[in-house]
């Protein structure tokens, strides 16, 4: 296995199933037992454990789609994901990686702004032939986020 | 042949192809028999045939390049494309892949905006060793696209 | 060893230790004799020599990274650069690589721009097993550069 483009791929596949408005399977990228937090910089640096969204399980996550999909609120809106290259470092059971993003936001209007820069870190572990999300930091750039943050980022 | 890093190095360097003004050398990153269509997301969606930009040919390719040169109206801007990692999937000739894409925009006078994000909806087929696109579809994220789009994204 | 993985990778790195403020660890991306240089497209095509930045050897990168720490005047910026495939041509010491990019810059109090666009020049030599950076181009696209540029590119 190549465990570099594995990621690599994941990462774009992930990417593009938040762009694509395929919610539904945006938990199967992780494992049963993970964390997802979105933070800042700021935060992240001084250790707050909180963060603008968390889940601790797959389960949160599939709640989170869920909702959404009832609230139906972030339908004006979609995501424009560019990720850089993945900075990897393999792990017994799998691979941490380090990947900026920038992610663009279209309202329905047409509108688009730079909604959001930062990098990804990432814990991967492999189960069967794929990587699966064990743990993703979401780490904003600005202290300017967006709290009524709907779809993932 | 790594069909992979085949088709991520044609579209990198498709992509400086356009930024670095070479134009002449963009049809040939198509089969002679080939769709090239610029379109929005929401009328690809609605299944509508027309874009703002197609090319049912590679010699309409030319054309458009030799018409481009002769008007020599985009002479006064220039793009920088960013990609994302194609996400591909190998088919008897070749490979599908989907490709996030966000073209900058560059002002002679040195202004700089986002033009157009979207994706790549490529079908490539190998000829020699090389990929080439029998199909580009270019859907933009945004309804709001410059109708007097001059140079292919 | 794979040339074009092992590039592709000390690009995401070399750009993650602009955006992770990890200056000390820049200068050794390069070689020892080496070239680095910041310019605009259109300096760069008039052939000028003169850059907004240049270093003519790792000793002056390190000079500078000591003077931006001593000046403090960055620490209020940051960046977070998103960069594209390496298009690679390999040659009997390495290889050279054409890689776009887009530096997005995030002040202190959150807000957030584009900073520059444009495309890496880079001439990579092996070094032990670690491509080195013999020379960065850094081509601006825009001719509107921030001549108090602190930070490298």
């Amino acid at each position: 296995m190549d465990l570099y483009r594995a990621i690599a791929q994941a990462q774009a596949d992930h990417a593009l199933c938040l762009d694509n408005d395929e919610l539904e399977r945006w938990p199967d990228f992780f494992r049963e037992d993970c964390l997802y937090k979105v933070t800042t910089m700021e935060n992240h640096k001084l250790g707050y454990e909180a963060g603008v969204m968390h889940a601790f399980s797959r389960g949160m996550l599939i709640d989170r789609v869920t909702a959404l999909r009832e609230a139906n609120i972030y339908e004006r809106q979609s995501y424009r994901h560019l990720l850089g290259q993945p900075a990897i470092v393999e792990t017994p059971e799998g691979a941490d990686a380090e990947t900026s993003f920038l992610v663009i936001r279209i309202m329905r209007d047409g509108t688009t702004e730079m909604f959001a820069s930062g990098k990804y870190l990432d814990r991967y572990v492999i189960e069967g032939d794929r990587p699966k999300l064990a743990r993703r930091l979401v780490i904003c750039d600005s202290s300017r986020i967006d709290t009524l943050l709907a779809i993932p980022l």
